[in-house]
This record gives structure tokens, sequence and C-alpha cells, in this order.
């Protein structure tokens, strides 16, 4: 069974969006990458239109199981965070419109799983990223890479039967995707 | 001329919104008020669809010339203003998908244009709305009177001709709709 995951680093100058496939043995096959620009000079509400219609295009595309965002942070810049969480508003309400499940991750949960260490810099990030996928060459810019990596530790984590952190105060719930990948594993195992 | 105006208080718990015409004269009418309650039991993905399926049912009833929505300010409880500025971003994304321009405000703003100060109170603003839309008895909950109260504060900053403050980083440029009330004031001026 293989997972398709649409992972999502939120901004409104840059979104970055990365969809892997990603099998039971953890092998990770790039789907697609890109970069949703908006420009500071546009209004916000054009901003968001964007971003929604370009996200609304990668979901109906690529029909992912799960949509992985990153979990926004507030120790950021102050006027920074707010555009992001913006953003990541609307990103997550057009998963949800679909029925498709949305997971949240840190930062340093990405950073752990793809690297090993939850202090990596976005170097080898985008480092591991490329070696992890396969590819050629680095996904750029950053943002992309880091939406794949998102997508990685998604589909890594559901599939280690990890906690997996789901947007709900719980945090412990596993998604339909996730519950789907369980319950196929539990069965496998009761077969062998 | 009425300028219909669709003022929401994004919020994750409890979005208020309210729905006013203005009329030239200043004089303004409450069209429909309420309020979209989602629960902390529940993920972030649902309750932000439940606001984004709301916000296009109002928008669809009542067909605003204009959103206005309260600028959200990062002051606040770290918490609270994520979820604040993703219900935002999905409400102001839903206007956007239909091409209605939509304005910020602060609440400072909003204090001074409807009790003539702005430090007032919750409870002087819901006291001075009820009185501008001549209504039997104070909108409840505060979130509901906050958002006619922006509506309000809208029309009448769009109409009086002050620079609005609007979604773009210059900040003063005028929406379709207050340039087409700013038209039509300057050809009522040329007719007399």
């Amino acid at each position: 069974m293989t997972l398709r995951v649409l992972g999502v680093d939120p901004g409104l100058t840059r979104c970055g969006i990365g969809v892997v496939d990603v099998e039971r043995n953890r092998q990770a096959t790039m789907v697609a990458y890109g970069v949703v620009g908006t420009s500071p000079e546009d209004t916000l509400d054009q901003r968001l239109l964007v971003i929604a219609l370009a996200i609304d295009e990668w979901l109906d595309r690529h029909e992912p199981h799960v949509l992985a965002v990153e979990r926004v942070f507030s120790q950021l810049n102050v006027s920074t965070v707010m555009g992001v969480a913006q953003a990541s508003g609307v990103v997550i309400a057009a998963a949800a419109r679909r029925g498709i499940p949305v997971a949240l991750h840190t930062p340093s949960e990405v950073k752990a799983a793809v690297t090993g260490s939850g202090t990596s810099n976005k170097d080898a990030v985008t480092k591991l990223v490329t070696k992890i996928l396969r590819l050629d060459a680095p996904p750029r810019p950053a943002d992309a890479a880091d939406a794949l990596a998102l997508a990685i530790t998604h589909a890594w984590r559901a599939g280690s039967g990890a906690a997996v952190a789901t947007t709900g105060p719980g945090s412990s719930s596993l998604t339909p995707a996730q519950r789907a990948w369980a319950d196929a594993e539990a069965k496998a195992r009761r077969a062998r």
C-alpha cells in the first residue's frame, strides 16, 4: 500500500508544496514539488486567493491521502507569523473541504525524521531529502525541499505507528490514512 | 446607494458575523448577525472547515459589497492569535474567491468610529451598536456586536472618503465599493 502525502510549508511570500509516495518499507518517491509565490505588493486577499487556488489545483491533481502542514510557531517575526498562519488556515481548510485528513508536524520533528537530529540546518534537510528521494539535484527553493521533508516525515511517522501530532488538541489520534495503514499492518502481522 | 458590508470578528471558538446596510447619510440598518462557534475538542481542520462553510453561506445569502475583517494583532495570547489568524485567512480567502473586496480595521479604529473613543470597552461598543442600528435589544454575544461594529465602521470610513486601511501594504487604496461610492459622491457634487 502506497501512502501519498502532500506536504506544505506555508507562507505568504513562498508556500512550498511537495508530494511523495511512500511504500510500507519506507521507500519514498517524489511525485511533484513546487512553490507558490505571491508578491508583498499585492493585497492580502489577493495573496491568499492565489494560495487557495494553487492548493486546490494540487489537491485535485495529486489526490493525496493526507495533507501534512508545518505547525506554525509564534516565535517567528510578528508580521511574518500572521501571514504564515493565515496561509496555513487557507491550506488546511482546502483539505478539510475535500475530506482529506490533515496532520501538523513541527520543524524539529521534520529535521529529526529526515536527518536524525532535531537541530539540523536547512542545508542538511535539503541534502537528505535529495538522497531519500534519489533525486539528481536538490529540490529548490528550500521551501519546496521543506515541503517534501514534511511529507516524508508524516509517512514515516504514520508508518512506524508512532503517535502522530494531528490537528486535534489530543494530538495522539490517527488520521484515517494512518489508521488504514495501521489496520493493514495489524492484519499483516496476524497473517504471518 | 446602499453599501452592504459583512463584518467578521474572526476566531476559532467564536467567529462573530454581522451584516449591515448603510445609506449615504450614514444611516445603518442591521440585516443579520450571528456567531459561528467551533469546539476546542474538534481538530483544527474540522474547526476551519466549519468556519469556511459558514462564511460561504453568509456571503452567498447576503451578497455584501465588501467584507470588513478585524485586523489581527499578535499582542494577544500566543495560541489564541494563531487560531484567529488561521480563521481570518479562511474568511478573507472566501471573499477573495468571490471577487468581494476585503478591508481590515483595527479594534481601536472600530471603537473610535462607533463610540468616538479608541479606548472604549466592549460594553460601550455593544451599547452604541444597539443605538446606531435602532435595535430593541443588544446583539449577543459580544463577538456578533463587534462584527456589526466593524461593518458600520467600514461603511462610515468609506463614505467619509477617509483613507481606509485595505489589505494592501500601501493601505490607502480604495476598494471597488468605496471607489464606486466616492465616484457617485463626486458626481453628486458636480450636479449641485
